[in-house]
């Protein structure tokens, strides 16, 4: 998918939401676990009850992988069950040498005919090139993360000043085409700093949910003229409820944060 | 396994070998193409004619997940194979948020029953730690490596003159106990700072080929009085010939490098 149709997607459906599928057997509604695909059927009946609310699905890889081959089969439905004009993210932060990282671009983007994968920057330029060579994909880099262990090292200064997920952000515009960033939202007025540096790129920003209070905040320091975001909630969504209306629960809180997003683009794009 | 038992395993074979087990259908032996499973079948031979002579076996795991199930299946298969006094590498240099991490952890810990994963620490502290809480299992994390863009961010310095790789070494020993460190041998007297940082921790040091050039530098400058070396070898010894003879071969490249491990062993430890 190119940045353009992504954007004309966000027009459409008036969402920058991407819904993350962290499907995990232990949070399901157990009524689901009789069925003979437990994973795809939760994530079936997600994306049926939210696919004209949101613009991009996010399934984070290790919740599959860590189901071994049957986890791979389940994501493999779930990819394919997505509508093609959403966008869909291998939640994956892989990143290796060379001639390791072409095998990752080939499994996500050929086995599994993802748009795009998330990249850990640690190990540079020949870890993350090998996602860019391939047509209409995307690398998604970690810039900043919102985690207690982001503060570990993203931050640190160097004798300019330039802390290092600014270093990442500036080096790894050099590597190519096709490259959008993760931001977290703990501290939205870093999203400022980011844009400055990055104008044109998607930011995928997590760490807004259901409770959905620093969206607005999110949407003043990130937005660009073409959006340039994709704001996910994962749990916030798709935990809502653990019945039997899990679906309808979920539809729910992803309708509330796309009525929210609606008021951002009509104010800013 | 714990570090003593590794030592023991290293000096009963006077070795500190870790193969790479990077299989790809691509570079294996033609005539394997035919069997069931030619991954595990090379790797079966690969095993059979080298376990003598190493202590330790690392599949990367890229090479595998791009087979889709299959290639998971075939992991599972060689995992298992492995004799039990071989140390295995899960090289999937993986890190996320806690929860998340915390899957991947199940994944290669409980699932595919690896002693180790390589960890990469951009996420830092809630991205390693869920590793650290298995017993005997080690998380194996990327301070240094040997790839050109490896240049790009480990060695932003500080305002201290702190780098990011020091950094990384320094600050994630107070993340838990079962702490290796990724090392590249690039630059041998870089680990002779390292060593000092972490005078008792191994180090999985790649980046010595069947060429071996560097391996009395390594030894030199990173062996401690428990070895605290495991050197990978991986396309020098499992793609050193691609006839019927390649485990044959395999095994000479293998056995080269443990003759002159059973040196340095023999002077420093």
């Amino acid at each position: 998918m190119t940045a353009s149709q992504l954007f004309k997607q966000i027009k459409i459906k008036e969402s920058f939401l991407c819904i993350g599928l962290d499907t995990d057997l232990q949070k399901i509604p157990q009524h689901l676990l009789e069925m003979e695909d437990p994973v795809f059927e939760f994530n079936k009946q997600i994306i049926d009850a939210t696919h004209d609310l949101c613009v991009a699905y996010k399934p984070n890889i290790a919740f599959y992988e860590s189901m071994g081959e049957k986890g791979w089969r389940s994501l493999k439905k779930t990819v394919e069950y997505i509508p093609k004009d959403i966008f869909t993210i291998a939640d994956a932060k892989r990143g290796d040498i060379g001639n390791t990282s072409k095998m990752y671009a080939k499994t996500f983007f050929d086995t599994y005919n993802f748009d795009s994968v998330t990249i850990t920057p640690y190990m540079g330029s020949d870890s993350v090139q090998p996602f860019l060579e391939f047509k209409d994909k995307w690398a998604i880099i970690l810039a900043l993360t919102s985690n207690t262990g982001g503060l570990d090292f993203q931050f640190i200064s160097d004798e300019n000043g330039e802390q290092l997920y600014q270093r990442v952000i500036r080096k790894s515009q050099t590597y190519g085409q096709n490259i959008m960033f993760v931001v977290g939202a703990t501290r939205a007025e870093l999203l400022a700093d980011v844009r400055k540096m990055a104008p044109d790129h998607f930011l995928l920003v997590p760490g807004v949910g259901a409770q959905g209070g620093s969206l607005s905040e999110v949407a003043r320091f990130g937005m660009n003229e073409q959006c340039g975001l994709l704001v996910n909630s994962s749990r916030g969504i798709i935990y809502a409820d653990n019945s039997k209306n899990f679906a309808i629960k979920a539809r729910e809180q992803a309708l509330a944060l796309q009525q929210q997003m609606k008021i951002e683009l009509e104010k800013r794009c």
